[in-house]
């Protein structure tokens, strides 16, 4: 339907209206239809720059509506300048609008799949809906035992920090975090994981991807050489190919990154990423005798050291080992850690322990990225740790994890005895099993998702060709009871697997 | 003190142990202790590799303390590689460790100003304390009403949400945010903000700054051209300058960014961050036409523009304006919105609209930045709007924030009649006053910080030499009853500063 001329009582032609199909049943207010109605014909070309519109009081007799919709659609057609006003003529189309924009074709939206992006996205790996890495259940991946956090305590604090928020929680907008938090994280640190740390080195962030990001803005420029585990947790890759740094992958063995390869490989690389308490995804523990040659490394070539130090809390067979950061007394050691595995994922908080000369720059960067961490949780995390909470959580935790290893590691040898290599128990919330010859991970990832098994196939850890199949089996959130069923489920995938 | 040689009870030399200066009372565990003495004399160079220490009991005899804390501790040691076992010999220090980082002399932290960090971290302005940015109180920046903020019904939804969080809520971890939240925030766009958006192209953050940096990863690459206000918001080009994009500045005047000199300046930008509602800092309304010039030019050039509506719901002389993305159907924006300005900063939880075929590459980056947003705020939030408390706490604040401007604006008018010139009153939670010649606004908000006043100087907000002076005053959380005292402080902090 196209415009209509409005005729003013005396027979004048008085504007033109666009054809408004007012509904007055539908909830929408009748101002804004109207409003909407006049826009919509102004964008499609119908009413074009320069035209008059009715007055409000021939659109009234026109619509039989009352004059205070009209009126109200009119100002705010004013406000944004889509209409304006001459003195003693009437109402008009702004002729401040483009006239070529506003032609009666009907312009296409141009979606195509390949609009301009940036290569920096380009580089990265494309999102894919793997169902191992969205499962819920036995052997996913890097989840703590829900059901057994303390929900209780816990609640009660957010209920008291939401309550009535202390006003400096609210104003103290410190790029650093809270600092009561990070006293409590720091003197954690110092006792449990022998980190050399003050409260004004610490960082809070969304967890240890966001720590993983923040670092590489602060290190790294395009092409700058950096020395990563292989395999390891892609992730920590994205980020460095997303900051288009050259990766160079250095081999890890039972004792963790091969230092002395990774010297040989690029002694000039600008950095170094390593999981040394429970390296992801094989589980060895890096030696001493490498974390010391790593730091020497470093410090001679001065070169940077990133510890994702991401679930170090868990060691079975011995005390946690002490930090890579702890032995480092040239300040080149990056601590990255996260609450992510000892409280839950969807906390989104970790920290960083930063060198103090980097601290600033580190501020730069978190500024320009998200400025500051959300409050709560900030709060209630410094009660729970400094109550006690924490450390007696993790406790529990750490036997329980211990009693879901024990029957994991069990239950394979039970059914597969030496067909299977476990690799990395002595530490963490996951294993590796290596799968003979003839087997793809992939394939034995997708059918047993269809079991609701939710396994990492080892080959995506690999930056190169993998070398070995293999499957991550995690058991922080798989039960006891689930355990043996499980790798029963699994035995009869894999029966269907193999070459 | 140097490490002594211990004689078995035969008279033999018996390994070498570091002077141990174990304290009983010290709280700190004996093993522990024993423990941390063996590692320092080793990392000092004291015990060197291949060195023989002590057998458990002759420590024991040693130190005269139990058996138990020396085995914890070797144990502890053999574990993290610094002691190796010899069949039938004992127990020594790892020749694995290297000699030269085991050397005796001193090795002295090499903590200078200026390691390598990244030219992109260089490029970023230096972090600086200063007093506007974290003041609390009259005239400060982006702060809402905190003290009509309902606490209540807010903190009874987050204890709901925190006493026994949906099982989803834990593992729903979708890198664009919990769904149900994004369909309350679509329907809210739709209605009110005229934005055309599907739940499945809104990605939730922490706020508009992290949508600004997600979406300069995802568009643009080192030396790309970007036009900006000028001026502009600082920490917007921050994100620009971080990603190493070329800024071209374009004038603003009452209207807005001036679009067609944008188009003269770079006709091949590759997009324009604009602020259409509420221009910061000078609070002017983008007009109709330069919206659509504007999203013409886009569509032309295959550029882009990025849309910030961070304070749209505040308009007090019209309906708050349409976004600029709803006027363009070749989905050439990108829309920004933060819940920051209408309920609280510390909240850190935004939202970006996205053009259907660019969200695969949104999720790239946001994985690679912080992998998915924390759950708890999302659930609370999107019942907060389900219930209808998000609207009517809106409404009562537009209804508070335009008794708080009319005030502001009178009480300056009062004090200062023609001397002062007022810009952008009509929308948002700031207004801006320029200042008269000779007047330094660095110098204004300095001295009036003195005073707990905490204006923001208009000349930071300029990319190029700053052609006026001013201050941005904030009244979003200022009270009507602290409005007439601040504008009289201000008047007496003004009459010590010209020049």
């Amino acid at each position: 339907m196209s415009p209509r001329r409005l005729k003013s009582s005396t027979g004048q032609v008085n504007g033109i209206a666009p054809t408004l199909m007012l509904e007055k049943s539908s909830g929408i207010p009748l101002h804004k239809q109207i409003y909407s109605g006049f826009r919509a014909a102004i964008l499609r070309g119908e009413l074009v720059p320069g035209q008059q519109v009715p007055s409000s009081r021939a659109l009234t007799v026109e619509l039989g509506v009352s004059r205070f919709p009209i009126l109200e659609a009119y100002a705010q057609l004013h406000a944004e300048g889509y209409f304006e006003t001459q003195a003693g003529l009437g109402t008009f189309i702004s002729r401040l609008l483009p006239v070529s924009n506003a032609s009666s074709s009907p312009r296409i939206a141009c979606i195509v799949g390949s609009r301009l992006a940036s290569k920096q996205s380009e580089r990265l790996p494309a999102f894919e809906e793997t169902p191992w890495r969205y499962g819920q259940g036995a052997f996913a991946l890097h989840q703590p035992a829900l059901d057994q956090f303390p929900f209780r305590t816990w609640s009660q604090l957010v209920a008291l920090h939401s309550r009535r928020p202390r006003a400096d929680a609210f104003h103290h907008v410190d790029p650093l975090g809270l600092g009561r938090f990070r006293t409590a994280i720091c003197s954690y640190l110092r006792t449990s994981r022998a980190v050399r740390c003050e409260p004004d080195q610490i960082m809070i962030v969304s967890g240890s991807q966001q720590a993983l990001a923040l670092t590489s803005r602060v290190l790294f420029d395009p092409e700058d050489p950096v020395l990563v585990e292989d395999p390891g947790y892609p992730l920590m890759r994205s980020v460095l190919l997303g900051a288009g740094c050259r990766l160079v992958p250095v081999p890890v063995d039972e004792n963790g990154m091969n230092v002395s390869a990774a010297i040989e490989l690029c002694e000039k690389a600008r950095a170094a990423f390593v999981t040394p308490s429970h390296q992801f995804p094989m589980g060895s523990t890096l030696s001493a005798s490498r974390r010391l040659q790593l730091i020497e490394w470093a410090e001679r070539s001065g070169s940077w050291i990133v510890e994702d130090d991401y679930d170090s809390e868990f060691r079975y067979e011995s005390k946690p080992i002490s930090s890579l950061q702890g032995l480092d007394i040239s300040e080149r050691v990056i601590y990255i850690g996260t609450f992510s595995k000892v409280l839950f994922a969807s906390l989104r908080l970790g920290y960083i322990v930063i060198p103090k000369d980097l601290v600033e720059r580190f501020i730069r960067v978190r500024l320009a990225m998200d400025i500051f961490p959300p409050y709560l949780y900030q709060e209630v995390l410094a009660d729970f740790m400094e109550r006690g909470s924490f450390i007696r959580h993790l406790r529990g935790m750490r036997a329980l994890y211990q009693k879901r290893r024990a029957t994991l590691v069990d239950s394979l040898e039970k059914r597969f005895g030496d067909d299977l290599a476990i690799h990395g128990a002595a530490a963490g919330l996951h294993l590796c099993v290596t799968l003979p010859k003839g087997f793809h991970d992939l394939e034995v990832a997708a059918k047993a998702a269809e079991q609701h098994l939710w396994i990492w196939p080892l080959s995506s850890c690999y930056l190169e060709c993998a070398p070995q199949q293999g499957m991550l089996l995690g058991y922080g959130n798989t039960p006891v009871e689930q355990v043996a069923k499980g790798v029963k489920q699994l035995q009869s995938v894999l029966s269907r697997c193999h070459a």
